[in-house]
């Protein structure tokens, strides 16, 4: 399978997300506790994982499993980090608006690249540098509030430990990103293997969520799991198997692509979400969703194709493909 | 003289000249007649120019004059097309307001290229062409209306002909530039004797059309000569004075850089016309401004900077440097 194959499956995937969950409510509210959507999903892809990996048992090689407690306490790491993140985006919430949030939110582009460099030693062309802050800018562009909508100037306006906040979550997001890439391709485990650790602990962690979620409530609703489907519709079924299948596609982006082709899938699905509204929902399209749009494509084109197709490379190396091999970033594309 | 120091100072002069033009009003309004304004300024540089030559006649070899009837004739043509521009535009305002037609006018960045490409034949790179692009997107972006801002949604609401006029409009200003560029470097005559050429026949085409509006108004205030320096102040003589001195770093341009230098030296102008705005005149920035100006910057560096800082070419490319000489577009420097 090639990665552009899964990249622009996620990028649907994850633009029918917003779509979906918008589609699940009913006049603007949820009817079902939206907090066990996650731990559904997560508890979808333990078993879609679980499934495939005994099917690779069957089959010979059996498939390569690192049980070493010393690698299997690695991965409720992300779990843990997507658990701060969470709270830190709480907290930021509490000193900016939720437009100034989303528009913060765009930085995670950044500091995903940035930590890609430091972490995991990938080596950027200035090219595709350029290309990243072109993305970020771009789909900071299609989020500019237009002429005459409400909440105006409160981008610049917010106390200074909203933009100390936005900055920690985007720095947090990115670390999450990247260790779970650190963590797949770390050895040459089945990806069904890793999946189970990761999803195991995902669940885990979803469940003490709604557990302290409960505690805080003082129960009053009665325990998570006596109310897990209530309200459940098959919209809100397809939500929950549409975020299990985004994530599934991510784990499979991170051990045999990279972070940022999951930025620039995620990133182009939000753009496709903002069109496919103005269809579906009757959004007015501003000039600057077009603008941001065609920055974005520029920013694609920018950073994955070969460097021959972009400038006029001298005559002597064109005439010679052998010495191009290694001009693209490397990425494995063996599935 | 190298190109981009005269790019830089044109940058400076046309971003003065916004400056200098409102400063000249009083309460919003001419005090003078400002048709009046590029008649003195071809005067101007038809002067200068003059000077110029003279001083190299004083020298020997004496400058290269070609003063056959069959090129002097080419001459006229630039005031003419910039004459029909002018019609274009007038008739462009009929049919939309005028922030529409700023928008409109950042067109003229991409149909400069194409001209540039088409009747020059200068090839541009698939890297150069996105950022021609880009700059376009850019100063187009840096223009969309702020939230709260009033006469929303105009911008696709004109009648199909607005667009159509300007994107006549577009077409024009670019063939004006690069017919220019055209008949500055069809021959290697001085660059002073062309310059007299073209001033000669601008001041004359100038002259015509405040004739021409005196007859319109019925020679009501008198003719054009007789009000010529009305109301002016010393602001006034600096709006001529800079305009005049734009159009000798044009013309310098033409002969030794190229169209999109020019194109590169007036939207930047653009955007530290505006920059310059919030200081100066109290303008609220918007974020737009600032993700055009971003967006602007990198297409600079993606046209103009070297191949081999952009992307990694291959080693054997890098280690000899020689083999690059030719990958920048060829620009004569030699002033």
């Amino acid at each position: 399978m090639k990665w552009y194959f899964v990249a622009t499956l996620l990028t649907v995937l994850t633009s029918s997300q917003g779509i979906l969950t918008t589609l699940s409510q009913s006049n603007g509210k949820y009817k079902y506790d939206y907090a066990t959507v996650p731990f559904l999903a997560e508890v979808f892809k333990l078993i879609v994982s679980s499934v495939f990996l005994w099917r690779e048992f069957k089959k010979s090689p059996p498939p390569k499993m690192t049980t070493d407690w010393k690698s299997v306490r690695l991965f409720p790491i992300p779990s843990v980090i997507y658990l701060i993140h969470n709270n830190v985006q709480f907290a930021t919430l509490m000193y900016v608006d939720t437009s100034t949030y989303q528009i913060m939110g765009n930085l995670k582009i950044v500091t995903t690249a940035i930590l890609f460099r430091l972490f995991l030693s990938k080596k950027l062309s200035n090219l595709q540098w350029m290309a990243i802050v072109l993305l970020a800018v771009g789909t900071t562009t299609s989020q500019v509030k237009g002429c005459g909508e409400a909440s105006c100037d409160s981008l610049f306006s917010a106390p200074i430990q909203g933009y100390m906040l936005g900055i920690l979550s985007a720095c947090l997001s990115a670390l999450a990103g990247v260790y779970t890439e650190f963590l797949m391709k770390k050895n040459n485990d089945s990806l069904y293997w890793q999946n189970v650790q990761l999803y195991t602990f995902g669940a885990i962690f979803n469940m003490a969520r709604l557990l302290l979620d409960d505690f805080r409530g003082g129960f009053e609703k009665g325990p998570w799991w006596q109310r897990l489907f209530d309200g459940y519709t098959v919209t809100t079924w397809m939500v929950v198997l549409n975020l299990g299948s985004t994530g599934l596609l991510v784990s499979w982006l991170m051990k045999y692509a990279d972070n940022i082709v999951k930025v620039y899938s995620t990133s182009m699905a939000m753009l496709l979400t903002m069109v496919l509204s103005v269809f579906l929902f009757n959004f007015k399209p501003t000039v600057q969703l077009f603008l941001g749009i065609i920055v974005c494509m520029m920013s694609l084109h920018m950073y994955f194709a070969p460097p021959h197709m972009l400038v006029d490379l001298p005559s002597a190396v064109r005439s010679d493909p052998e010495s191009l091999v290694n001009v693209p970033v490397d990425r494995k594309t063996d599935s």
